[in-house]
């Protein structure tokens, strides 16, 4: 459960269009034993060490949007009321606000059949993005998808099924996805349990992985789906924010800029399942820093492969179009090994690292 | 989302036992502008003040237990597989650790349809709990129920009936807590929408509330609860927890230590649905410092009033055998208009210092 540095690879990522002053500033006064905790609040050192005391300004949670139904299936037990009103489509946010913070908060979501655990502590027990990004200066806000973790799926159908209220084809097609199909998709290896050579995700901890997991309501969801929604009041409630997205949430900044751009800083989509249409209207991208970010083996997956090239395509016309739109797959920068789980690699680290470097350039801190 | 003191009734509780002396340290050194972030440094200021920065030693998220099933019923979706295994029943786990930690961590456990977020940032704003006792120099760790939040539920059977493999009578007995029913369970009056005069719940910010309910499925769980079992391992792993439980979880730190008394240190139990049988058993609770709390109105609530009445009569039992068993109805003590949720309150931080006060006699800090 403890976070050493150490245990983490010495960052080997080229320091693209980043200085990396902040960070050796920090790595400097992280020698100075006892002065750790307070590097923070003095604006000079915002960013301080991923070693010693984390100096938090605020934190706490808290909902975004939803609404209130009424229903006669909400329970069958005789210690809890059929009718009542619930609320549902809310979404739940957990947030720390380091001291001092000059850059942009990030609002980081999870991916299909995860919740927002999918950014905290690695499965093998290594720091997660959530505190690095605070640790290196950013308000960071991790949000569990509407439906998904605490944010409360929507059961009534499912006990209109058992009160004999509703048909059993009407059962909502709540999934669970399995180890076995999960290994491909995660692209540990082409099928399970084969391991592509030189894997970067810890699998000695693969069973803390999978207990990551939990159903996926997004089917019983209307369209578009409510998270992209919430995205966007976050945004605007923050007042400018990054959105971070992994996998099914991939599209959602985008689908959210779509609605409004207000209090989209930029977009960072680590391995989206899709991106916009490259032949679609593009306005809503332009002037909008993006970076879509890749693992490895992508083209030996039949699922991934062909969202890469749709991306690849996607992020071409927004240059074309004038806007800014990074895409970068890690082997063609020489990075290998990694999976569809970048934040939980064994260099997640160094990954969060080259991230934050892009964001340095692309969000620069605000001047006090 | 800020967490000011200054928004928080003054305490108005008498000092029970405690001398109080670490939290006007606190309050005096908060005082100093500039030094809040550092005294937590500092072995003799170990209790730092409720304003200012937060100083983390470490912070993180794990699981505990949980076991993989195989199923044929994971999925109708073509997109993911029907067959595979899947992890259930493990348990969610929250944690930070103040800096120079040298009080017992203290394990927080939710309720009926909610989550570990019943101990986070309150449905108006203020500071939370888990918060409050980290400040106070406690490692805290919230848990998510097996089955609820991010501890997975087991969706399989309902799967099963949408699939046609099983009839629409076995469908899991999940439920939804109506918010017409809950007001009268969590007593913010005798039936909704009256309010019990001089209630101290945040009613302004109600909607806020209703949006951490989420679906219940413990119905669909063994017996005894697996949370139980991992509550009672999180303890061993801790190597001395307070098993802190509201409402439904009320009795399961009992259970846990029936199962076994290793690691834990204490238990404080608010506003248990249930209290080990006075005539049973009390060998498992005898030498452990035990704290039963409850708020105001229970006498109006036939759901409640027979709670307390077989608690009381538990903890007479156990002090009777020689164990330690307190029981506290805030009312007779002289502090009146609280609900079944003491935890978010408008005198909530009053009443965690209350318990504060309870640990620093009853679990003393390590000497260093």
């Amino acid at each position: 459960m403890s976070t050493p540095l150490k245990s983490a690879p010495a960052p080997r990522l080229p320091r693209w269009r980043g200085s990396g002053t902040a960070l050796m500033l920090g790595l400097l006064l992280s020698l100075l034993p006892g002065l750790q905790a307070c590097t923070a609040l003095t604006p000079s050192t915002e960013v301080s060490s991923l070693q010693g005391p984390l100096v938090i300004g605020r934190q706490g949670s808290f909902f975004v949007g939803g609404r209130t139904i009424a229903s006669g299936t909400l329970s069958t037990l005789p210690a809890y009321a059929a009718e009542g009103r619930v609320a549902i489509e809310q979404m739940y946010v957990r947030y720390q606000v380091p001291v001092d913070a000059r850059r942009v908060p990030i609002t980081m979501i999870h991916g299909c059949c995860l919740t927002g655990k999918t950014w905290e502590t690695t499965p093998d027990g290594r720091m997660g993005w959530d505190e690095f990004f605070v640790r290196r200066g950013h308000p960071v806000y991790v949000v569990d998808q509407v439906s998904r973790g605490r944010s409360a799926a929507n059961t009534t159908a499912v006990t209109a099924v058992k009160a004999g209220q509703a048909a059993a084809a009407s059962t909502p097609p709540v999934f669970m996805a399995g180890q076995e199909a999960a290994w491909a998709i995660f692209r540990f290896g082409t099928e399970h349990p084969k391991v592509h050579p030189g894997m970067r995700f810890p699998l000695t901890a693969i069973e803390e992985f999978w207990k990551q997991m939990v159903p996926d309501w997004i089917g019983t969801l209307p369209t578009p789906n409510p998270t992209v929604e919430r995205l966007s009041e976050l945004s605007q409630r923050l007042d400018g924010t990054v959105l971070m997205s992994h996998s099914q949430s991939g599209i959602y900044p985008f689908q959210a800029a779509a609605l409004s751009r207000k209090g989209i800083a930029a977009i960072i989509s680590i391995e989206p399942g899709a991106c916009p249409e490259a032949k679609g209207d593009l306005k809503p991208y332009l002037g909008l820093p993006i970076m879509v970010l890749w693992g490895d083996y992508v083209d030996t997956s039949p699922r991934w492969a062909p969202r890469l090239k749709a991306c690849r395509e996607f992020a071409a016309a927004v240059r074309q179009a004038g806007g800014r739109a990074d895409l970068v797959v890690l082997p063609e920068i020489g990075i290998s090994g990694n999976s569809h789980m970048l934040m939980q690699d064994d260099n997640s680290l160094a990954l969060a690292q080259y991230l934050w470097d892009w964001l340095d350039r692309a969000v620069p801190p605000k001047a006090r």
